[in-house]
C-alpha cells in the first residue's frame, strides 16, 4: 500500500502551481487517522474545518464528498492517515483574495506509522525547542497551511530518540508540541494549554477535554511544566503519548494517563 | 501575453500535490519586474532568497539558472512580473524537513500591470488594517510562503479606490502595507519601520536606504505616522506609490518623495 491521492476528486498527483495553498499557505488541512474507511474522530475534524473556513472567510468544504472521497482511498486498506487539504484556489496575482473562490481540495491516504510499543509502555523522550510560537490571536487554533514555525521546530533536532519537541509562546508559556497538543496534572490538577494565542486546537485535544470536563484550558509555564506529575500529548493519528522523559527528567506513566491512553487505543484502534 | 510557467525548468503549470510548499508553506518566493528580459534590482532579489535559505535551512537556487528561466520567459515581452517561488520540495509526512530537499522552483511571468497614472500625481489612498503581523523574529524579513496575514488583511476591504492597507504589528507600531514597505518623513527626518520582529525586507526598501543612508530605521508609531509631512510606500513591483490619503487625512507629495519617484521610474523603467 502506497500513497493514493485525489486532486478534486479525480486520481492525480498534481496540482496548479498557481494555487493560493502554495502560493500564499491560503487554506487549511486536516491529518486524521481512518481504519477501512472509518474515520473514529470524523465530526471533529469537520468542524474544525469549517470553523477554519469561516474564520479566513472561504467556503467550506461538503463534508459527504470528503467522506465518499476518505473512503474510496482507505476502503479494504490497513490503517491509513489521511490528509485533507482544503485551499483557496487558483487567483489572479496579489494577496486578495478573489470574491467567488473556486475552492480545491486534495486528499492523500498514506499507511498508518506503526507506533513503537515502548512509547506506550515507558513513554515518550521529548525536549524542548527554541523555535518560538507567534501571537497571532486572527489564526491561533487553525490548522492552517502557514506552518514554518513547526517545521522550523522540528529541524532543530534529529535524534530519532527523542518523539517530539515542547514549543514556547513568544511570551514563554508552553503551548504545545510541534504536531501534538500537551496535558499535564500539575498539583493534581489537569491543565492544556489555551490556544487563543498560538497553537492549534487539537481533534485529539477537543476529545480529551470531553472525556474530562474538570481539565483546565489555560496557562502552563515552564517552571511549572517541570514539577507536573503526569504529562502527556494527544493526536488523532498517534492517539496518547505518555511522556516518559521531560527534557532530561524522569517521570512515570500514571494511572490517569493509562486511562486515557486506553481510551484512545480503542476510539482510534490503535491495535489494528 | 499571458502567463507562462516553468517548473524546474520545464513548461508547465503544474506542482506535486505534497511539495512541501503547499503542504506547510515550506519556502520563499520573490516578485519582480522585468522588462525585456532585464530585472533591474535582481541582485537584491537574489540576496534576499539566498539569504533566506540560509536561514530556513534549505538549499540555495542556482541564481544563473533562474536568471536563464526569468530571460526565457520575459524575453520578447513587455514589462513582465515574474515570480519565483523557491520550495523544500517532496518529503516524507511531518514537519521534519528531509535530510536532503530536492528543491522545487517555479518561475512564472505575466504581464506587468498597469499604474494609475493620477497614483504618481496626486498619491494613492491607503487605509489602516485590523488584521495585526505577528512578532516573530525566526521568520521577520523573509519573503516566505506563510502569507496569511496579508491575505486576511488585503480581505478587509473591497473598494478599488484604496490601493493598500497599513499593518501594525501586534504591539501597534506600523510596520508596512500588504505588499510594499513603508517611508515616513516625521519632524524633517525620514523613517522607515525596522523588520527585525515582522514584516519583509523589501528589495525595493534596499534600495531607497541605499540612495538614502540617512534614513532611519526604527519604530513608526501610528500618532507619529498621522503627523509625518510624506509618506510613501516602496515596491519592486510598483516603484514608489507617494500617499496622498492617508486614512482620510490628506498628504502632499512631497519634494523628497518625487526624488525618489523619479528614480525608482528610470531604475524599474515604469514608462516602459
Amino acid at each position: 500500500m502506497s500513497t493514493r491521492c485525489l486532486v478534486n476528486g479525480r486520481a492525480s498527483s498534481q496540482v496548479a502551481a498557481d494555487d493560493r495553498g502554495l502560493l500564499y499557505g491560503d487554506g487549511l488541512f486536516e491529518t486524521l487517522r481512518v481504519i477501512d474507511g472509518r474515520a473514529p474522530l470524523w465530526a471533529g475534524h469537520m468542524h474544525r474545518l469549517s470553523r477554519g473556513c469561516e474564520r479566513l472567510g472561504m467556503p467550506a468544504p461538503d463534508t459527504d464528498t470528503l467522506r465518499e472521497e476518505v473512503s474510496a482511498l482507505t476502503r479494504d486498506e490497513g490503517p491509513s492517515v489521511v490528509r485533507i487539504t482544503w485551499t483557496r484556489g487558483r487567483g489572479a496575482r496579489g494577496y486578495g483574495p478573489p470574491a467567488s473562490p473556486q475552492c480545491m481540495r486534495v486528499v492523500t491516504a498514506s499507511p498508518a506509522p506503526v507506533l513503537d510499543p515502548d512509547w506506550s509502555a515507558a513513554g515518550i523522550r521529548v525536549r524542548f525547542c527554541d523555535t518560538r510560537l507567534a501571537v497571532q490571536p486572527a489564526l491561533a487554533g487553525l490548522k492552517h497551511l502557514n506552518r514554518l514555525e513547526q517545521v522550523l521546530a522540528r529541524a532543530e533536532w534529529r535524534d530519532p530518540d527523542i518523539v517530539e519537541g515542547l514549543m514556547r509562546s513568544m511570551d514563554g508559556a508552553v503551548v504545545c508540541a510541534t504536531a501534538a497538543n500537551l496535558f499535564a496534572r500539575i498539583d493534581g490538577v489537569w491543565v492544556t494549554p489555551s490556544v487563543e494565542n498560538c497553537g492549534v486546537a487539537g481533534v485529539a485535544r477537543a476529545e480529551v477535554l470531553a472525556q474530562w470536563p474538570q481539565c483546565r484550558v489555560g496557562t502552563i509555564e515552564m517552571g511549572a511544566l517541570m514539577q507536573a506529575e503526569e504529562v502527556f500529548l494527544s493526536s488523532s493519528v498517534r492517539g496518547i503519548l505518555a511522556v516518559g522523559d521531560l527534557a532530561g527528567r524522569r517521570l512515570q506513566v500514571g494511572a490517569d494517563t493509562r486511562t486515557m491512553q486506553a481510551h484512545f487505543a480503542q476510539l482510534l484502534e490503535l491495535g489494528a
